[in-house]
């Protein structure tokens, strides 16, 4: 039993899309560090490496590399696991749920990403829940719209291959 | 499955002892608000309200009345949720996951309660993790150990009753 989740518009971040691909596709494009590296990122950054460990409090780390060989790593802790149908995390706990340092680039957020069967393909929520309308207007600034949705293009075609 | 829970003396706080009420006595006093309300401060302050909604992501929220008449209200998020054996909260995060303001008056931690059946009695740790030395130190200073202390008196005290 989980709790119904309130998206509030003033502070969180929403990308919802239909997507042609199944929702076991979707979930393990999310999964499987193996296939996370092939579309977490956006080009022209690759996602370079990945550690799930996937079961509440377990980690979710991935190192960015842009093209000039910056690397970026990022950890968050899964929440809730419903496997092909829900996922959260958040980068406000460290694995084993130890408050995090606010030293991450984006915003802290936590992320619920939802897929819902809609005919062959997927309903794909993605949500970014902030604390306030600081850290989601910054979020938004940073391009959440245009990235995550390059992502999902990602994610989409990387499905499609497996 | 749940992951293993890594104790950093760093970064911890911890109050260990057997106490001689069953942990299912314990695991009442904590989960049921009526009970909270009887042990959970420190006297000469009070709870005099208490909200619990025991699910991952479910709200812990208790609010703390001085002799004086001063009000401060706590709001937590529980993570896992093992009857009569584990306890996780954080304010870290707001119920839904939400990341939390760090404007709460302690620094902000995670709170992990475990109870081992020993003999008639319990083997009780509660663990207060943190994100730096800085947190763990500043809520050392505040008064951890007796304060938990204290109202883990008050929490057998309590259970005694029921």
């Amino acid at each position: 039993m989980t709790v119904t989740l309130q998206h509030d518009p003033r502070l969180d971040l929403v990308l919802e899309r239909v997507v042609d691909v199944a929702p076991e596709l979707v979930w393990a494009a999310w999964t499987v560090p193996a296939h996370v590296k092939k579309w977490f990122t956006p080009v022209p950054w690759k996602t370079v490496d990945c550690e799930i460990d996937l079961r509440p409090g377990g980690i979710f780390r991935t190192v960015m590399r842009s093209p000039e060989g910056q690397e970026i790593t990022n950890v968050g802790c899964f929440l809730e696991i419903v496997a092909n149908r829900k996922l959260i995390w958040t980068v406000a706990l460290k694995p084993g749920y130890r408050p995090s340092d606010p030293t991450f680039d984006v915003p802290t957020f936590t992320a619920i990403i939802m897929m819902e069967p809609q005919g062959k393909g997927t309903k794909y929520t993605a949500l970014a829940m902030h604390k306030d309308e600081k850290d989601r207007n910054a979020h938004d600034r940073m391009g959440f719209s245009e990235g995550w949705g390059k992502a999902l293009d990602q994610l989409v075609a990387a499905a499609k291959t497996m």
